[in-house]
């Protein structure tokens, strides 16, 4: 199962083979070849911290707007924690997958590109003789239906957002605008996830409770007491307040050519204007502002880089790792310290059993992978099956660490598994990362969003981790990416306008 | 009650008090004062007909690429059938008003220009005290809640839609993608909806029917043989599949400045680059391709205007009054001769009654409206109804043609309604429209949509009438103006880039 082919490795990410074990990269559309292509010396319009959906779109409306810009990223790659690493041709999605037409951003940027008709259907319910949902319950395996599932994590998850009896409607009555209604925000986001179960819990059945619980473990990936209960309110309100939306929204549509291949659209067109400067392997240390021209220098590193504005879409988890001067306002550093908790680990494995396309499993809260279901089916015909894992203290999984116990972990959800490979990227040991989709701790929403999102000086924030609409989504980077850009366009343009009206009159 | 202060006045649109009568002309944000702004004799680089909302988006995204558009609409105003009217500080929509987030590209718009926080809540119900619905059955007056007539319209509309046991989501999987499955669309695109509701009308009450047919007929707003039943399918699907969310979608949360607040917005930010020439009150009668250049002349006028891509937004139901040299391919022309059916009469009431802000009211099939609800309530403390009236032969209501009956037309909803102003623009004799929102007869969107997308050499088509996506909805007039904004650019780019980089060198 040689994969030299392919297109070019990243290093981010793993795969285990048996013929190979574990390797380290992983094959992506993301690479980016040349890994730089700038001019030196030279005071950009914009300089873009980081080449994820936010950083992208930033820089591609920059440039498609006649500004000189200059990408900066730390991996290898585009696509920050979105990527997808294509393996004898089939794409598996190391971070975010999911997209509907109701998440506005990337809509938009899947009809620019002419791809909103690669859609692909993740889970597969119900497919005939195949496989159904295992559940681990009291040290015992259960097999139900995919129609009972629904109905007991529907059930469940009805109890548990119901907190003014209109399935919380009344707390978040405009999904996208969070600040209508600061009353709700405050009292549920002080509210932990937790805090929430013990008021419902009484009213769950044993079932109900375990499935759901593990289901919603890997929404959060943190420990229960230490993620807000608003931010799944919120995440409820996005997916239009009921289950089978929920679902359909957030799990189901995928990109058939992987997220990489969206990413890659974005950066080869903000790449063909020409104004686009960039350089991939480039971690920076200091983002210093005088006299209204940003610097940013570079870990062991004499040269500096410098522009008029600079977007930083550096992850919230991270942005403490940065020296700005003058120095960040205390909120902004202190909620990076405090960062936010989901550290949810996603694995993916190809298995040896094409009926298990229709496998749905919890194993919760014991396993080290807490919930699995079928992805799709590769160009071998073997089944390949996403799984994730939640960090509750003692069971947190590192896959690189033990690779065996990986494999056990996913043969814990069904017997029959036969696991011929797993893929990966480990978030949470990824010092540019540092976790995953964003969950905020209680009262973080309330305390630190605004600060979050307010710029310093000439430094712009853009990111999925403190954006408008779908904070934590894809859909969310893209849009704050654009409202940096605009921002930056309107302050820049009259100079731009003038620098036209001469071109007009010399043409 | 005069209205001397507001913003000045477009001819578009009627209103009649008490006071003053009938009169022509309605005050508009959306009036473009000085009407025109152009350099003669200059070849642009691209023309755009039409400042609805296809136009805007696209001629702001031509001169925000760095191109330079003329801009020509044959009305007064911008926002095409798309607008309001503020009298006395207070918006009436004229034409398409309801907004959501799930309608991705008008909520970019909103977000863009920080407008998602102006969202009005456009039907009370359930005010305490307030009216309830009114409903005319076999010449009485029945008097229901909304909880029950929410009931009945449900249970009508699944069995109206549920063609596959699945509420249509066998036929339309993904909404904004109508080619995804052109089986189904050829078998109920050649559905009428009279042919649909003989098929279901032995399952419904005469309460649902009465009620069903007379909410039913607001949407397509023709005979019912003439109206293509698959695009109440595609509504539908759009619309989540389900009636809550049609409702929530398609009919509560309106602008709180109105439309024409946020037309003017993007008409700003196109006209502010200083690339935006334009004309009002500017007819065009042919449109001439020459040796790659487009030439547009107005009636009896000898002047022509130059531009090397021309964007046409010309409604489909006015295209065939257009000459065209090379001429339109025959399926464009037919498809235009044909026209949408879409005749719906739209028109406001403020009553002196507010209680009547929760009223909800049908009568049907005799009413010349026969579909009404509380909109909003006027600074003076007035309800503000909307209603519309269908195009059945007979009933059909043009406003303007006897004030008389469309008061009387008003009062038959309820019988204490005292009626002070009415507002409204007659779409069916509006020469630049010749209809409302597109609703295509039975086999047009199989045999002509694809023809209405295409290209005809270097003029592009845009509309919400053929559009992807929200077809029929401001949503798909701005998908479809950006698309071809989009496609101009990619074809004119190279020159563009080549232009930047001689630039680059000598700044």
């Amino acid at each position: 199962m040689a994969n030299d082919s392919g297109p070019p490795k990243s290093r981010d990410g793993f795969q285990w083979t048996e013929e190979k074990g574990l390797q380290a990269g992983l094959p992506t559309l993301g690479l980016i070849n040349p890994a730089s292509n700038l001019t030196k010396g030279k005071t950009y319009d914009a300089i873009v911290v980081g080449a994820g959906y936010a950083g992208l779109t930033a820089s591609r409306n920059l440039v498609l707007a006649g500004y000189d810009v200059l990408l900066l990223e730390a991996r290898d790659r585009i696509g920050g924690r979105s990527w997808s690493s294509n393996i004898e041709g089939y794409p598996y999605e190391l971070g975010g997958t999911w997209v509907h037409w109701h998440q506005p951003f990337i809509w938009a940027e899947l009809r620019r590109y002419a791809m909103t008709d690669e859609l692909e259907v993740s889970p597969r319910k119900n497919v005939e003789g195949g496989a159904k949902v295992t559940v681990q319950l009291d040290g015992k395996m259960i097999h139900i239906s995919h129609d009972e599932e629904d109905a007991i994590i529907e059930s469940a998850f009805k109890k548990f957002i119901n907190v003014d009896g209109q399935l919380g409607r009344s707390v978040i009555p405009y999904p996208h605008n969070v600040e209508y209604n600061m009353k709700g925000l405050k009292e549920y986001d002080q509210m932990s996830m937790a805090d929430r179960m013990k008021q419902v819990s009484s009213h769950l059945t044993p079932l109900e409770k375990n499935m759901f619980e593990g289901f919603l473990a890997i929404t959060h990936g943190a420990k229960w007491e230490e993620a807000s209960f608003f931010e799944l309110l919120r995440w409820w309100a996005l997916m239009n307040y009921n289950y089978p939306d929920f679902m359909a929204i957030g799990l189901t549509f995928k990109l058939r050519r992987g997220q990489s291949a969206l990413a890659r659209r974005i950066f080869d067109e903000a790449n063909d204007t020409g104004r686009l400067n960039y350089s991939f392997s480039t971690p920076i240390s200091t983002i210093t502002e005088n006299g209204g021209i940003v610097e940013v220098s570079r870990p062991t590193e004499c040269e500096v880089f410098r522009a008029r504005r600079l977007v930083c879409t550096v992850p919230l988890n991270v942005l403490h790792a940065l020296s700005f001067a003058p120095p960040l306002p205390v909120l902004k550093t202190v909620a990076s310290l405090n960062n936010h908790v989901n550290q949810v680990v996603k694995c993916h494995a190809e298995v040896a059993n094409p009926e298990m396309r229709s496998l749905g499993a919890t194993n919760y809260p014991d396993g080290k992978l807490t919930y699995t279901f079928g992805d799709g089916t590769t160009p071998a015909g073997n089944t390949h099956l996403v799984a994730f894992g939640s960090s509750l203290p003692g069971v947190h999984l590192d896959p690189e660490q033990d690779i065996e116990i990986t494999k056990q972990a996913f043969k814990a959800f069904h017997p029959d598994m036969r696991v011929k490979r797993i893929v990966f990227h480990n978030w949470h040991r990824d010092e540019f990362a540092r976790g995953a989709w964003e969950w905020l701790r209680p009262g973080m929403t309330t305390k630190y969003l605004p600060a979050l999102r307010e710029r310093h000086g000439n430094v712009f924030f853009a990111s999925s981790d403190f954006s408008n609409g779908w904070r934590g989504f894809i859909d969310g980077a893209i849009e704050d990416g654009s409202k940096v850009a605009r921002e930056i366009d309107d302050e820049l343009k009259p100079v731009q306008l003038s620098k036209s009206a001469r071109i007009t009159s010399k043409l």
